[in-house]
């Protein structure tokens, strides 16, 4: 007897064959029982009927939830059946059995969020959740097969640092071995710009943490970043790779978890135009977009959720936004040589409200311009150093960017929330479990 | 004029082109230079002749080593150059010079650890490090490969975690928010069983933490683990896909990075043999083996370096060593049903010295079981709540491994310490760069 997966049952149309899983939902109805089993790879309806299986039926009868289950029976195409088949079970053995007086926690009813979260570990086995992993690991997979084909090498940056990236207000403080502090980083940007003086082209793919005091949705402590680095790259190779990237994981997703797609209802007419080249706009075209819609937003001002919504909605594909003031970007921008004011940097703003999914640019090549901005931005010289070094020894033009992985995702899947699409999200008060 | 890499210079033979990068070296015979240049993909040997091109020669005369540079030149098949291609130089620009005053650190001469360790920044730079870098991606590359056709489903587990899995001693402290403490994940183990009890089959492959005080050439404070997790599955399953995952990233390296794997001198004839399927043996056999070569170990030790070499060394790949004593294995190991003072578990130990490289088995799946294990380590039945909740609720046999990186990547590559094979080595007196 074959023992095979859900998702591959189409195979064995007319056969018996074996599946292990656990028992998702169970509708009794007289005389026969319509189980629901899932195995991690899809969900597929049995049926069993008193008279034609009686141990069967037996086993199954009153069954519990979430169950685990080893069950025997002849796989039928069936157009009415979800999925397109059904299990004409023949027999069922039941691994654990889910006690009566301690029933599975999560019912399929609409639970509180919190009480979700709590449940995580046993949240993920639900037909949606599962379905957004699903999605999340090819678009991962994708993504590594995009940077494979651009000729990136990937080279993790660390996690432990002696020095903050992205500000020290976000910072996690770690102690490291006797008295001494380390800190977590919040991007591996600045290690990557070593790796690519040593490679050419690299990336790393890695978590990220910043204790974010902001309770969005959009935000979490811990998350991944995808983040390439070139040599001797400009702005508009990032963005060209960008809109490369991008496209490439959004098609990859769409052709391979049709499946899932479908399962959490996402609409998938809102992706397929997700091909390059996406639309460019400058920093000073969008402050006048925002105008014209009677966005306050002036010259010079960062952009929050509301203005990335108006600027996203007029494509049906992500919106590239270039030369931003230098002013309010971070200290290794380089600034344009045509306009010194702005800084050679883009975020890619994705649609539907989904905010910004890269930030990235060109990095200051110079030692001394490098050295100013340290000192301007209070950064601490030593921790730096080495950081200096990629201009003292052999510095060139390059660039890079850092793409979300959860907020690209949670736009992908259509999700409201960026904590469902990371296996065990980290949020401000939550660790557990 | 094309931009291309040196390692595609082969499709340009008797073209002109143009190459971006750094000097890594040049040798000066009065009108004559020969300049060696890096570009991150391989190195090129190219020549200048002061009748020839005056104005090139003038450039590259005294230049700097690690001075970045863009060059052009015709290349020039020739069997005596390393790497079989000859630049002859029309054209060079000076992107930045390294300053007269302060020469690049990492002179082509022998530097000491301590020293190298200070210039990682720097050191990868050396073709040998770049080498094993690019070695590492492939392995890396090859391992996501192998899950992916094994039908394994990739659900990264978290960094930030409430406990501990592998013994509090070595748990690195996070200050969370507010006056919350939490603890930098040791394996990512029990989160994927949650995951594979969600999916079917999953794996996780992210860096996970141990304040490991030991200061050998095998550990690191940081380290990559790939740590498959299966539902229904049990010892033997894990140790089949424990070998298929190693010769399949062996082969892949073997394949791909021919020319990194001279560069660094490393007896490829020792990897040729890496198939499946690799050797077995009890930890019985093992004392037998042990003793019999004159090692002092007796029934109950667990091993260290020495008996890991001892019982490698009669093998030409991996050998598996199964079914250890449970009273010096993790709580969480199935007993053996045959002999319960055994647990369901193995270790994968490399050839030539390497040691461990996988340890893994088969998890208890009885929650009476577990909660006793749990009790009997003293570990906070709180903060393994969720855990035991995978056995409470629908428990299923279930097995999984974890394979560090990093140790596999020394073993093919040949190094001494592992700090050479991952790109910013953490270790106990040391977080920078």
């Amino acid at each position: 007897m074959p023992i095979v997966t859900i998702e591959s049952v189409g195979k064995y149309d007319g056969q018996e064959v074996t599946l292990r899983g656990w028992l998702y939902n169970l509708r009794e109805a007289g005389k026969l029982l319509f189980p629901i089993f899932r195995d991690g790879t899809g969900t597929i309806q049995g049926v069993v009927s008193l008279k034609d299986q009686p141990a069967a039926f037996e086993t199954l009868r009153g069954l519990t939830q979430e169950s685990s289950v080893i069950v025997t029976g002849k796989i039928h195409a069936d157009k009415r059946a979800p999925g397109g088949y059904e299990l004409q079970i023949t027999a069922i053995e039941v691994v654990q059995r889910v006690p009566d007086d301690s029933p599975y926690p999560i019912q399929l009813k609409e639970h509180g969020v919190d009480f979700l979260l709590d449940h995580r570990h046993l949240w993920i086995r639900t037909p949606r959740q599962a379905a957004i992993l699903r999605i999340r690991a090819q678009a991962v997979r994708a993504a590594h097969e995009y940077m494979d084909s651009e000729g990136y090498i990937l080279t993790e940056a660390p996690i432990f640092t002696p020095a903050a990236c992205e500000g020290t207000t976000t910072l996690f403080e770690v102690q490291y071995i006797d008295d001494e502090k380390a800190y977590l980083t919040q991007s591996g940007q600045l290690y990557v710009e070593a790796t690519a003086m040593a490679l050419g082209k690299v990336y790393t793919f890695g978590p990220t943490f910043r204790a974010e005091k902001s309770k969005t949705r959009r935000h979490l402590t811990e998350f991944w970043m995808l983040e390439p680095e070139a040599a001797f790259a400009h702005l508009e190779d990032m963005m060209a790779l960008g809109e490369g990237l991008v496209s490439h994981v959004v098609q990859s997703v769409l052709k391979n978890r049709v499946r899932e797609l479908e399962t959490i209802g996402r609409d998938t007419s809102k992706l397929a135009n997700v091909k390059t080249p996406f639309p460019r706009i400058t920093y000073d075209e969008a402050i006048q977009i925002l105008q014209q819609r009677g966005n306050p937003a002036k010259w010079g001002d960062d952009f929050g959720g509301d203005e990335e919504t108006i600027l996203s909605s007029s494509y049906d594909r992500p919106v590239m936004v270039h030369r931003y003031p230098a002013a309010i970007k971070a200290f290794y921008m380089q600034p344009d040589p045509v306009r010194p004011d702005l800084a050679l940097g883009f975020d890619m703003l994705a649609p539907e409200g989904y905010g910004e999914i890269i930030g990235g640019g060109e990095r200051v090549a110079d030692y001394d311009l490098l050295l100013k901005r340290l000192r301007e931005n209070n950064l601490p010289e030593q921790a730096f150093s080495w950081y200096l070094d990629l201009r003292k020894y052999g510095g060139v033009p390059h660039a890079g960017f850092g793409l979300g992985l959860e907020r690209t995702v949670a736009w992908i899947c259509g999700t409201e929330h960026i904590r469902e699409v990371i296996p065990f999200p980290r949020m401000i008060y939550r660790v557990y479990p």
